[in-house]
């Protein structure tokens, strides 16, 4: 269960009204690494969590916080509308700079939301949740966390680079130093999680499933070999059971594929005859004898 | 420019049709982090890479390899759906054993596709590049590559324990065996990276811009304190720039957001003039004087 | 800012796993109508709220419970899905009911969120913003809200009906109980604003500036007179402005379309000549001498 | 079956191009709310209808018309791009004008349909069917079309009020004044359907069978209690059936959620070993003796 | 403007009920070649028309008649719907058949849609308008037709032979058969067309603007040459302009593609160094001097 | 298996920055008739083809070339994004021309992809598989590659035109001329596949099945009979079986529809009782005894 707090967790207070800077920060808080993604991700991770639940707590504690920062943005973004061009605008359309912040807004700021933020990223494309993983495994979620972070904080800068609004700014800084938090935060989480396990996802498959020979093996899929030169083609691998192999010239180890004709409720194209050769004995007949 | 080669990188031969199957290896093939996913990012990563060649070059072999993993997934799914139940099925489906595989089975996979892989997931949607990123950070982008493996072994894992299908078996080892390099490339690349620059994405933010108060501050955003016992609430910071700190109950530190009513043109519902103290001199008022 | 409370508002236990229902129940979590869409369409109302301070309260009050109703169904339908069969499940599909069972799953509950709830509807398709709204004026969103809450209500019973789980069904009776009380909550907010301004939205546009003569007529656009029974069809209009009027047989009253060909640039198809009479002197001749 | 008229149902005739405005214009013809919407939205409605004749007449009258409306704003939106501007821009683009309205129109309405409209929205975003609902309860439904309308219109008067050209006004106006008409006209089929049953939607469902002790309990999820002040707050509920409670600080009723681990097939991360108090005995246990 | 006839166009009535063949109908009602797709294609392409007026009249007719097949598939779904299994499965859940028959069923047909057809595909999802093309030119547009209409009844066709109940087959006859009308319509508009321009379009491109020693090349990018046995790679080309070539061993024509590194306000990763010969003087430099 | 060549297969060198058509150029890239669409479109059904040899193999050749060709594109949005215009641009942002520009560019070529390509089409909307088709019916899918390569064509000539850089027109110089190859070679392919077989896909259904006496008539659903002029109203039909016929006036051939009330458990609105004559004899009842 939640309960709200009506003061936002930091300040939201533009110095002035930039329409078309707030179709630019819709792009953190609904876009594929805004901070709606985040929120679901993470509150998601915590419900369907079935591990430590310390592990549960930590997540949900996050969770709860992005929250609060969807809230922030969402606030700033109705203020920086506060300065939208107002109706019967031909004669201020007169005046190009007038014209091109028209040009440059999301239309539906006005028309659908009335000078609210929309939970969509900067294109006006609205958040789905495709953008969210929770997957059961905790180190593959932490490292999609990771990622999340990397990219929001990236993003964070370019806009906090993008305005010189102070106050905006100042909001910018504050996520962007939660975001240090956050990225070090999962950093150490993985780390705790791979002592207790190998670093490689799911650590629990048994080694001798897996096809081992290409285990290790950096594969050269084109002419040239700058590929050569990084630490994955050269030492022990990170998960200490094997050496990386740089091989320059992969060969391809399985069969030219050939599929049945389609029986004739499909109404396909029938083959006129040029089968390959041995295509009578089926791929099913020499694997299985079915 | 691209070449085909005839082969298969390793062999798609299942022992037997099985269209149940069919519809759930879609998932690896068009899902959110299937094979068509790590194609189409490695190939954007590659193409619009403005760092060093050898990451242009491995990034791009990677993506190229990855095509061919779409190719023998796709293959795959073909020939088990060699065994969908054909037209008039009126006596077999008194059988409830046909019923039912016809129930689990994609109905596109016959009416769409005419016994073909589609480019969707395991319950038919379809795939959509926003399950992709190419940010022009090598750093952050790494680590997406990192999340995607880890998801993606994962799943082909799952898949590989739902079946016992020895051609299918087969096939899914050497997919494994790829992520298993994959996670460890990623990893390794991802070390050499962060040996040149710091671990937060991005390291070229300067520090003195963000809030660094609350850089390091694990937020406790619930009853109980189970999230105190990690990694993340102790010690010092994994950028070296701090040490972590665990916020028990963290305060807010923001406004009471106060919104402007909407300008006639917007066609809102004006307040009846119940306003909070201070607020007829706007936010904007206090702060930049506008 | 938000707070969490580890306690659930209410019981989310069911009396034994079903992960075929487990799917059903996915649509009134993350479907059109589901408690993800109310949580998000209500925070976003409450932040982007220009009206009295009274309505932000309640509509985030609102807000945050549903945030809890998300919570409880997430954590049901993780515990539905601990009787999801087991790898090797080739002896078991030998019984009909269990590859029945199979079949009625979503196959993404093993393979992508190894057991855990998704953010989908009961097709699996992801939930999208698309389904919110946040228009700026509390009238029509409260009719979005009031719908909203009709049609969720009428989902969750049909679900009630679908099971015989009594812990299922007693957490569902408390979100049909609160799904009454929201359509209540919604007709009593939907009055007192009706009563501060008039029933159609919005209520500031000057009357005179629409096509009166069209306002209260019901066209009927068929054979056959059926739908001149109803009360729209009779007696006074609800704004006050006016009375239904039955139009049997209504006239078109505009032009016959005609477009001018395409400038050379597009490349479209040509005319051969055979304008219809007067197009010559075009649409934009006619009314403002271009 | 359908005819068509060659005649508008009304006139669609601009008085000079307006590429930029034809952008916006789009929202109402394919957007959430748009004409689009309330076409397929009211013909599903009465194709699906299992109510009275009147009802389904009445529902396709209007769904009928509502072709005729997404006919006339195509119609507009095509003659408004006859202003694109031509290739070789080069020279024009030195004019600010010139390069702010490339800048504000939707580049698809050049490069793909060639000055036609497209069935999206302003932002360019295809129309989906999801936008629609069809129940099978004409209450939950016609409150989803009163909802349609109200923030149809909305959108449809912020257009109006965004344009000065007096063709595009009238053809508004008239589309106004008929959403003034479909608002009456379900505010009036709701009351009628009012009478017949209950205010809650679905009227059916026996009410001993929901958790009566919180179905009129408005909740504070909150610090301060200004949701205190509304209808919702006080007095007889409009269900007839009970009166509204202010509960200022509700308490949870729920378990504190705790899920069993994962089984080994789904590679899960597994607890450590310090789970919570009782829970050996787990939820199913106590239930149901699973 | 249109009118509605109550009478379908053809008729659609099922001999019995069959909610799992009901989920397959909906890939013709609203999949990517339903007639949801063929009816909005068409009125768009013909509201769009700026062509002679006997192919705006002709695409509207043809447009019309859609409208009428959706109407018809949807009453049929609504009819198949009938048998859905009522509440209370559970005794009626022992049986292997009927839970065979829930696990195939679409479960929005009735927990959102109350036994009525919704506006999706066969896998539940939703239409939308990326499905159509209006382009502007009518060629163009008219091989779109052609292909959605072969897309088209080869599904139909396929549905077809997939049920025995004779009311269906009945309306799938008349559907099957339209669809016969319109791709001999399409074909005949098509050589229309093609009689009055050349057979690429646009054909209004001058030929001396594209790169004419590649434009009748067929290029094998494969190893072996099965693909020199077509038409395609033989013979005079189908615009009369040139002679079809093939090319087996197609050579790269293009630069090594070098990006520069990206500025400081992307936080991009910055190259170490290692520029491949002759980058400083980059593209731009080389070619415009800038 | 796939080998990359580091060469374009083609040059890819704009003259100088534009990032204003950088955004238009997207087009081509990810949207519906993009690069990506034919690529993917030719590899699923070069992979999924249960035809010749010869087809298999021709259908990967093209397919494999149009991944170069998505190569070649995204290299030259990436160059052309070097132009964007960098952080603190306040002072730029007072010329028009600049503050134009930025309203006209993508946003998320910055913030999100840091000057890198999209997968996504000139309005931001990222590509989905939706837009391919592979239906096992190489007829079919054969128009479907004509009409794509159209479509292409069409669009790239639009760009062709509203650019004057003479590096970027050249390169479209030769996706132009390889477009006309490719519509060349699909009319080639088709004309191949109509001598083996009938012009009407698919040609294997049994005449008989089909309702003929409506397989060659052209209905007029409009007044005015405009559409009697063309060569689908007058003359044989193009499968050789029949004449077209026009039918001014189209009559219904089927019932008025009626569907039963829904059962309690739907929990629809009952019918009041006013049912048409003869319908407590239900549809099913007449038909088939049920």
């Amino acid at each position: 269960m939640f309960h709200h707090i009506k003061e936002l967790q930091y300040n939201a207070k533009p110095s002035k009204p930039d329409p078309v800077y707030a179709k630019k920060l819709q792009e953190v808080l609904g876009g594929q690494y805004g901070e709606m993604t985040v929120m679901m991700q993470y509150l998601f991770q915590g419900w369907n969590c079935r591990g430590d639940q310390k592990y549960k707590d930590m997540i949900l504690d996050i969770g709860t916080e992005e929250i609060a920062h969807v809230e922030m943005i969402t606030t700033m973004i109705a203020q920086l509308l506060d300065g939208a061009p107002a109706k019967e605008q031909d004669e201020a359309a007169k005046d190009p700079v007038v014209e091109a912040a028209l040009g440059g807004m999301n239309p539906q700021h006005i028309i659908v939301s009335g000078l609210g933020a929309t939970p969509t990223d900067s294109t006006g494309y609205p958040w789905n949740s495709r953008y969210t993983i929770s997957s059961g495994n905790l180190l593959a979620d932490f490292r999609a966390n990771l990622n999340a972070e990397s990219q929001g904080r990236l993003q964070v800068v370019r806009l906090y680079e993008s305005t010189t609004d102070p106050g905006v700014r100042d909001m910018l800084s504050f996520l962007i130093a939660r975001d240090t938090m956050h990225q070090n935060q999962w950093i150490a989480a993985i780390e705790e999680l791979e002592q207790n396990q190998k670093a490689i996802v799911p650590s629990t498959f048994p080694q001798e499933n897996e096809k081992q020979q290409v285990s290790y093996s950096f594969m050269n899929f084109s002419k040239g070999e700058e590929s050569a030169q990084g630490r994955w083609a050269n030492g022990p691998s990170y998960d200490g059971q094997g050496n990386f192999e740089y091989v320059a010239n992969p060969e391809a180890m399985g069969q030219v594929p050939f599929l049945k004709p389609s029986p004739a409720y499909i109404h396909g194209t029938p083959p006129t005859g040029n089968l390959p050769p041995n295509t009578n004995s089926s791929t099913f007949d020499k694997e299985a004898g079915t």
